[in-house]
């Protein structure tokens, strides 16, 4: 933000309004506060049968790796809508939105992801625009060294995990910012 | 948003952007695309002994209405972080935060709210400056037609009910625009 949204001044100041305990974004011509808040990425795990449905992704970051079909959530949208419009975008795919699984804050990039299980409804999909190819994995088939996200390797490998133990507890957690990894680690988490 | 906040141009116009879906706020000046992204709200479901504390609310909307303490998750912070920062600047009061409990979609106010049962860690409690007033209340005594939300009200109304059952599973719903009831109704839900 380089200039105010309410009154197009470039006077902005970063510092803590009066009754605040965190530094906004301040218009010292006419005293707007500028808030900015996390954003809420909600996607699913689309199951047919043992396989589950990923996308590789058309688009920066992470072109050409795997994803879980998953985007921002939008203003006047539930989650539920989300999900299922999300997988329906990137993997042309119709689902039945089923249980919260897991819940992973990002606070170093100021994100929330929220992902569903979910049941496909039937084998009619295919890349969208955001993705280059759309297929169905089976555990053993899984690019764990080509995940787009570490919430999305997450997201997969709690699910064949609970899937031994038989139950899918809701699982909320947090990535913090990632440390660098020996290269025979990579992919591990 | 009157102005873009990239260039100061009044140039905006509304619009669905090449390759999106939903309209949003394009500037004609610079080009600059202005995305606007539902909040989310963070809270918790203190508990000590049998009791839930509550806070009257010292500020709008719903002033001198009762509420769990919750607010607007910040960037940086993650969700575990802000259900326990809102609860001591509301409550004044220090507590463990447990399970996630409800989330619940608001999508005509774009908000999403992400409540926890959490556990008081002792009695030194106190209303905060956005509180008038702060209590523990056993179940007989929750003041129902007096809650400042529905959020809430669902929040509390399942915990009760759930305590009866002994089981906290974790619960997702969402609550569309109001719609106008009988008065004999309201607090009903």
């Amino acid at each position: 933000m380089k200039f105010c949204s309410e009154c197009g001044s470039a006077a902005l100041e970063f510092r803590i309004p009066d009754g605040d305990t965190m530094a906004r974004r301040v218009c010292t011509t006419c005293g707007a506060i500028h808030y900015q808040n996390p954003k809420v990425v909600v996607g699913c795990l689309p199951l047919w049968d043992e396989k589950v449905l990923l996308c590789k992704r058309a688009i920066e970051p992470r072109f050409g790796l795997w994803t879980l079909p998953a985007g921002f959530l939008e203003n006047g949208e539930t989650i539920f809508a989300a999900a299922a419009r999300e997988t329906l975008e990137e993997a042309r795919a119709r689902v039945e939105v089923g249980p919260l699984y897991t819940m992973i804050s990002l606070p170093h990039i100021s994100q929330v992801y929220v992902m569903f299980r979910a049941r496909m409804l039937d084998l009619d999909f295919g890349a969208g625009p955001e993705s280059l190819e759309v297929r169905l994995f089976a555990e053993d088939e899984i690019p764990w060294t080509e995940i787009a996200f570490r919430t999305i390797t997450r997201t997969l490998r709690n699910f064949f995990l609970d899937r031994k133990l038989g139950a899918f507890p809701t699982r909320v957690s947090a990535l913090e910012r990632r440390v660098p990894r020996e290269p025979a680690l990579a992919g591990a988490g």
